[in-house]
């Protein structure tokens, strides 16, 4: 594609800084539409070194209010970075909805750069470019216009460029030897970004080309192309477009439907304290070993309202390193978060490497609680299932181990359970109005459970039901699972 | 104070068994007081290596319901952290209200380890008491319950335990060479962390002793030294009780006020046109400059509404490299925010040395709008001038440049504004019923302005009035008062 691009001519002075003028009167204007129709904006530049993309941005902005958009220089990774998965720092960066985020540099710099340099192989590149195009699409889907800009010069051109920069004291620090290797290699670095762009060039966020040889002319063409893309954006806003429900491709397991499943298993006291102690006392042995192969491990509990999930935690947590684990007890998201994808909120609170994080609630939030509430719409949450698996393959692609619980209670269990908290003065705070509105839902939440546990038991993230009528078996059960899947991935390890 | 401490005799067994249950229960009862009382609490477990501080936290959180703390390791710290002011890390991580957040590590280990190890100066040592204290007393003062702990263990008990880790293979890692370094001049750490503690040992914030050697004895004495600090904090904040308002100490510069202030001063439109190149230009170099020579700087920006902050920051914004600045608009806080210290939400937000920090809007919402409609307590706001003060004082001593803006109009100049936004739809956005009940509080607001004018303007961070009722005049203004700010940060490196 890029190798194959013919530019437009540039246009004579007169009519280029006529134009200019214009453009960059539409861009100021759109920043009203972006903020009313709360559309978030997500700026990608890429090119190649001594392209010039710094100063064009810098040209590029200076029309717009600086409350209303953010520059994000994404070079290079940061130590606590490189223990997340490798979207992760581009994620936690989305804008928020009415702004618009440049981002200096992208995940396109990163895998394509780290596969020149050898620093992954063919199969780990391929496997990027799938999450970098979910990602993409995702972002889409979700509300966002993601416009990439690719920053052209020619071999010539750039050397040129770099031997200035190089010969004069004051700018020699901004040639970098990554930019002299890429001039050394341009025919192979052309290649994989060539076939980078093709592979990620999509129909909801295709590439654009800018011809790097003037700044102003440069500056012209990126205004223009973002012009157009708002007000395509904003256009498809306005028709309320429905984004395509995919096909599952992910390899299901086939889970029981929750009715089916008996819930009389029980625990005497002394099974259970001689079973905890020896769990936990396991779970505490692992813990270390995780922290030393620096694996992941995500914790994910959803369930019924007093179905024990606390009590569980707890269970689990006591037999952790207090400074290698984390409970994000997760409510309503708050305004920054709301504003933003919604999957957003999770991915700023992934643990490091070596670390376990709890999720007391989750993301499937959004196949529950906004669905039945209403504060999604049909298509966000039909679409939520595939957009889930695909954020659980990333961070199993990040060799997390995932295990996610379903803590599962019959209605009876629940009814004296409420009672008990409503007549038990310390337990008081756990009972609300609202859990006895949602118990009044109950028949409406158990289809939608139903459908999620269908829908997202995948191999590589599978749910566990927890028969907690009982909570001392459901208890013992969870310490068990837990410690199978970490064992499984470090036997694999 | 440590080196003179006189151990309790540890109970005997049976004795202790039956303290730790009651203990124990006790502080698992405190948690929903915490929650209740909406009290934030920071515990942070400091001590020789080796003395047990991990396991013994381990324990001490068995009891307590996961979703209501944190425990944060706080050892090392990332690059990202070390380009901060050295107190960034810990004022980012403290609890919001109703939780603990327990800090394996602090402050104490990171001055005392830098200053042992010759990696700080006596007279930086100094200056970081002096800022630690501000800090825990500030803490202290809107409403922190602090409690400091030391784990204590004599230097044969350390040695014995160093070595026991490192014969075996499986502890051997656990075994830091800084601990060995401690060991081996555990007299000279004695000295330093004894002044440490004697220096810090304040009535709002003590430090509490462990003898750490038995870890369930240690135990007992944390929990039952916690019950009984969580038993003080919430009788005082029961009691309402009122914070000191402190002198000031800072040095301050006169400052007229705002009456006093003539607003006639104009620009041709050609003076501004030649001027606006001139210095953002300049601006531009020094930006470079700055970014080389590692130096923050932080430009606040406050104003009567309508007053020009938003061009005015524009055209300071121009003059920068878009991946070295950021502005932050700042509207009403989020919960996450509202529910810590109100100067949280700008610690997070301070630049990276080398990067700028536009505020539009900034930490001194506390002494107007949230003193006049009050948001805050009155001695609230009165302690605000001090604390401010003190927050500047840290930037100043990471050697920021810190540049402070009051905008200025007069009130028919505000009308005129108001009502031609009013009737100009592009405009229309720009006003709201917020702001024209704020302009019927002018005269408070104007007295408010003065007081926090005539309380902040430190010679470290000074207040520089731009008279906007012709904003042409103000935006030049703003830039060369910028500039000299930064040639007079330049020429002191």
């Amino acid at each position: 594609m890029l190798k194959e691009w013919v530019k437009e001519d540039r246009p004579l002075d007169e009519e280029l800084s006529a134009r200019l003028e214009t453009a960059r009167a539409e861009l100021a204007k759109r920043q009203m539409a972006i903020k009313d129709k709360k559309l978030p904006v997500l700026v990608v530049l890429d090119g190649w070194g001594a392209a010039g993309k710094g100063s064009v941005l810098g040209r590029v902005i200076k029309n717009l209010d600086p409350r209303f958009f953010k520059c994000e220089t994404l070079t290079q990774a940061t130590s606590e970075e490189t223990r997340r998965p490798f979207l992760y720092r581009y994620f936690v960066r989305i804008p928020q909805e009415g702004k618009i985020s440049f981002f200096d540099g992208s995940w396109m710099g990163e895998v394509t750069g780290a596969y020149l340099h050898g620093k992954i192989k063919k199969k780990e590149y391929k496997s990027h470019l799938t999450s970098i195009k979910r990602f993409e699409r995702q972002l889409n889907d979700n509300g966002y216009l993601v416009v990439k800009f690719f920053f052209h010069i020619d071999e010539n051109e750039q050397k040129k460029r770099l031997d200035a920069l190089s010969d004069d004291p004051n700018t020699k620090w901004r040639v970098t030897s990554k930019d002299k290797w890429q001039n050394k290699h341009y025919e192979k670095c052309m290649d994989v970004y060539d076939s980078y762009i093709e592979a990620t060039n999509q129909f909801v966020c295709p590439w654009y080309f800018i011809d790097s040889t003037s700044k102003k002319w440069a500056e012209l063409q990126m205004t223009e192309i973002l012009v157009a893309s708002i007000d395509t954006a904003l256009a498809g806003a306005d028709a309320k477009q429905k984004a395509p429900l995919l096909q599952n491709t992910f390899p299901l397991k086939s889970i029981p439907k929750l009715a089916e499943i008996p819930l009389d298993k029980t625990l005497t006291e002394e099974e259970y304290r001689t079973e905890l102690d020896r769990l936990q006392k396991r779970l505490g042995e692992l813990h270390n070993e995780l922290y030393h192969k620096k694996i992941p491990v995500i914790i994910a509990y959803e369930g019924w309202d007093a179905a024990g999930k606390g009590g569980n935690i707890k269970r689990i947590a006591a037999a952790l390193d207090p400074r290698g684990y984390e409970v994000h007890p997760i409510a309503s998201p708050e305004p920054a978060e709301k504003s933003r994808h919604y999957l957003w909120r999770f991915w700023n609170r992934l643990p490091k490497d070596g670390h376990i994080a709890i999720f007391d609630r989750t993301w499937y939030g959004r196949v529950m609680v906004e669905r039945l509430e209403g504060f999604c719409s049909e298509n966000d949450w039909q679409r939520a299932y595939n957009e889930i698996n695909e954020f659980e393959k990333e961070l199993a692609d990040w060799n997390a181990v995932i295990i996610k619980f379903w803590v599962q209670i019959d209605k009876d269990t629940q009814l004296a359970r409420f009672t008990d908290r409503q007549n038990t003065p310390e337990k008081q705070w756990k009972i609300t109005d609202e859990d006895w509105r949602n118990r009044e839902k109950w028949d409406l939440y158990e289809e939608a459970v139903d459908e999620m546990l269908a829908k997202t038991n995948t191999k590589f993230a599978p749910w566990h039901v927890l028969e907690s009528n009982d909570k001392k078996y459901a208890r013992i059960k969870a310490l068990k699972v837990v410690i199978k899947a970490i064992e499984k991935k470090l036997a694999e390890d």
